[in-house]
């Protein structure tokens, strides 16, 4: 079965590695050996977390002269944003009940606060 | 090296029956048995993508005589949105460049329009 595209973008951002290069890769196009350099792996590790990024069209890649420039491509992020977009009423509508139940043990307390002192 | 939970979160979402699954569950609550009523897979294959979703925190189960009911939970559903919004500004400014770039031809093209046809 062909990988449908969004599965593919997900697959690829399943990986720690994948995520920090597109994250170096926000300040702008670099090259391959720059991209490799924080991480302690080697050369053909690298490249293939890039061939992952590359099909998911995550990342498009250039070669001039001898070198190898990578830069984003943020378009299928958009994708995962719109269907994320969805399910924000769910979490919304927790983070409310959340609040709501917050709001009434703040109350509660206050209204304790506020009684008398009994003497003895 | 154990997985992190945003890595989870995403091979949990790289799988169209699985975020099938998520959809079916936004309308609220329901069986198991219901889930895997669209789908054409046996009740096996079912149970495992459950068991995935389970693991990353993206569903609920709770066992209720002998039903298994299922709910979402978009908790790790606001980390993937949190995470994604961090490139918001880079398909923006893409769309923009687009957006200037249509401008520019529609008005070259109004131009050759507004000019007055040349008598032969």
């Amino acid at each position: 079965m062909p990988i449908d595209q969004l599965s593919a973008t997900f697959a690829a951002l399943a990986n720690p590695t994948r995520r920090a290069i597109l994250a170096r890769l926000v300040s702008g196009e670099c090259s391959v050996s720059q991209l490799a350099e924080p991480f302690d792996m080697s050369m053909p590790a690298v490249s293939k977390h890039l061939r992952v990024l590359e099909r998911a069209g995550l990342i498009a890649r250039r070669h001039e002269a001898q070198w190898r420039h990578c830069r984003i491509d943020a378009a299928p992020l958009k994708a995962v944003a719109a269907w994320t977009e969805r399910y924000r009423h769910i979490w919304e509508a927790r983070l409310d009940r959340l609040d709501t139940y917050l709001q009434q043990i703040a109350k509660k307390k206050e209204g304790k606060h506020d009684r008398k002192p009994r003497r003895k």
